[in-house]
C-alpha cells in the first residue's frame, strides 16, 4: 500500500523505521511526506529514512492530489482545544477517497460521528488506535474481539503526566517540581497544564465514548477537575494512609445519555486503578456480556505509538 | 451457519441462551447437540432452548455425520491430564473437514501444533478463545490487532481457585477451609487438587507458550510448584508485612527455548499481579514492539466462557 504521512515529529520516524524494518513481511512504502518545518518529500518507490526534502506543498490539499496515497497518516501537531488542523486534513484526504489513520486524539474527540459517517459515506477506512493508550489494542479490540457486546461504561487512569506528579506530591514535592519531573521524562505535554488541569483525560474520555458508546461528546462537555482542584499537600498524607490519588476518567449511563467525568480520587494503594505505577495506563470496559475487562500498557512510548499506527495500516489493509 | 455442540453443560447452556438472544444480528443455529447424559438432539431449524433428547449417536463421529455442521463447538468434560477425549472429537471434525471451536484448554496445552497443522492442511479455522481467562480476549488479541509482533515471554495469575484459597490462608484459614471456599463461590474445578498443585495453571501457561510463543510443549514440561509447596501459614504472616503470595504461570526464552514455571511468588500488595482481587485474573504479554500489554477480566464467569465461544463463531464466520 501507499502511504502518505502528514507530519514527521518523533512518532512518524519511529513509524518509518518500523516499516522498514517489516518490509519483508508487510510491504508498505512511504511515497510521500508533507511537513511544515522540513518541506515536502515524493518518492512513488518508497522514501527511505532520509527523506530528500524538497519545498513545501501549497496545502496539504495538493501535496495529497500530487502523492496520490492510498492511506494518508495525520500526525501533525494538534491544537488540542479545536482538533485542528488534523480535522481539516482528515476530510481533505475523505474528499479524495483516501483511507486515514491518525495518531491525534482531538478529531476523535471533537468530530468522531461526522468524521465516521463521512468515512462511510466515501467507503473508506478510519482508524486510530494511537489516539488513546499509545497504540496499545483499545478500539481494535472491541471491533475485532468483542462482537455483538455493548459497552456500558469505562474507568482508567490515561494520562502519564499526571501520574507523574502526582507521585511527586506523593513524595512532598510541589506540583511544579513533578512538573518538571514529568518533563525531564519527556512525558509532559508542550503545555503541562493540559495534562494538569485534566484536558487530556478528558479528551481521551470523549475519544472513548464517541467511539465505542456512540456518545456524540467533546472534552467540553466532560465534568472535569484537575490536579490543580486538590490540596497539594493531601497526596502525601493519604500516601501514609496506603492511600492515593489517580486522575480517573470515567464514563456511565445515566438517563439514556452517557455521562462523563474526570476527577481526582482518592483510592487504596491495592485498588486495581492505584497499582499501575509510572507513567503506565489502565482501562476498564463495563461490558453487557463479557463482564469487566481491563487493558493495560506498562510504560508506553513512542515506539508504541508508531506500532499503533502500523498495526492499524495492516487493518486497513485487511479490510479492503 | 450450522452449528454442533459435542458436551451440552453450564457452558452449553450459557451459549445456547446467547445465540438466542442475538438471533437477529448474528443468525448462526444449533443443529444438533451430543452428549453421553442425555442422548443426542437434532433440528436442522435450530435446536431451542429445550432439546428434543433422541437416543445417543454410537460415536462423536456417527453424529457429525448426521448433523453435517459447519461449525463443531467441543465442549465435553475434559481429562486435564490428557486432553481426551475432546483431542479425538477435534479431530474427527476436522477429518470431516468442519471448522472447530473448543472450550477445552486440554487440547491447546497437550497437541495444538498437531492440531493446528490439521486444520491448516483441511483449511479449516480453529478457535479456542475460551480455554484461558474464560473468553477474554487474548489469542484473538494477538491474532487480530497484534500483527508483526512477537511474544517474548508472559507473566500471568490465570487461577481462581488458588485465588480464593490463597486469600483464605491469608485470613489465617487452612488449605482445606480455603478449598472448601471456592467450592462454594462454585469456582474449583471438581477435583481441587489440579489447580491447588498448579496443573490447572501449567495448562494455560502450555496453552499460551504454544499458540502464542510456537513452544510445541506440554503441562509435564512446566517447571510447577503447587499451594502445598507453601508454609501454609505464610500468606498471613506475609499479610501483617503488605506482601501476599500469587500463583504465577510465566514464560520466558532462555537459550532459544521457552521456559515455562508455575510457581508460588511472594509480591508486594501494590504489584500488579497482587492487585487482582477476588476470582479476576490477569496476564501481562511481553512483547518486542508493543512494550508490555496487561489483560484482566475482572471475575469471570460461565456467561463469559460461552461469549468466547460466540465471539469464535463470529471470527470464523467472518474469517471464511
Amino acid at each position: 500500500m501507499r502511504v502518505a504521512l502528514i507530519g514527521y515529529g518523533n512518532v512518524g520516524k519511529a513509524f518509518a523505521r518500523l516499516l522498514q524494518v517489516k518490509q519483508s513481511t508487510f510491504p508498505f512504502r512511504i511515497v510521500a511526506i508533507h511537513t511544515a518545518r522540513h518541506g515536502t518529500a515524493y518518492d512513488s518507490n518508497g522514501l527511505g529514512l532520509a527523506p530528500p526534502w524538497g519545498p513545501a506543498a501549497a496545502s496539504v490539499e495538493a501535496f495529497l492530489d500530487e502523492a496520490q496515497p492510498e492511506v494518508a497518516i495525520e500526525i501533525t501537531t494538534l491544537n488540542p482545544e479545536s482538533g485542528e488542523p488534523a480535522i481539516a486534513h482528515i476530510r481533505s484526504a475523505f474528499a479524495r477517497n483516501i483511507h486515514v489513520i491518525t495518531a491525534n486524539k482531538g478529531p476523535i474527540a471533537h468530530a468522531y460521528s461526522s468524521l465516521n459517517a463521512e468515512a462511510r459515506r466515501r467507503q473508506v477506512e478510519f482508524r486510530f488506535e494511537s489516539t488513546v493508550m499509545d497504540g496499545t489494542p483499545i478500539f481494535s479490540n472491541v471491533r475485532n474481539n468483542l462482537p455483538g457486546v455493548k459497552i456500558l461504561g469505562f474507568r482508567g487512569v490515561l494520562n502519564s503526566t499526571s501520574k507523574v506528579v502526582l507521585g511527586a506530591l506523593q513524595r512532598g514535592l510541589t506540583l511544579e517540581e513533578g512538573i518538571r519531573e514529568a518533563q525531564r521524562m519527556g512525558v509532559a505535554e508542550a503545555d503541562p497544564w493540559y495534562d494538569i488541569d485534566g484536558w487530556d483525560s478528558a479528551a481521551k474520555a470523549a475519544a472513548l465514548a464517541n467511539v465505542l458508546m456512540q456518545a456524540q461528546t467533546n472534552p467540553q462537555e466532560v465534568e472535569r477537575r484537575g490536579l490543580r482542584d486538590i490540596d497539594p499537600q493531601e497526596p502525601a498524607r493519604l500516601a501514609r494512609a496506603g492511600k492515593t490519588i489517580q486522575l480517573v476518567s470515567s464514563a456511565e449511563y445515566t438517563n439514556g445519555s452517557v455521562r462523563l467525568q474526570v476527577s481526582p480520587e482518592i483510592l487504596p494503594n491495592t485498588d486495581l486503578l492505584a497499582s499501575v505505577a509510572g507513567t503506565s495506563n489502565l482501562l476498564l470496559l463495563y461490558t453487557d456480556l463479557m463482564g469487566t475487562i481491563g487493558t493495560l500498557s506498562i510504560d508506553p512510548g513512542v515506539e508504541q505509538t508508531a506500532y499503533g499506527l502500523f498495526s492499524d495500516l495492516v487493518d486497513i489493509a485487511r479490510s479492503v
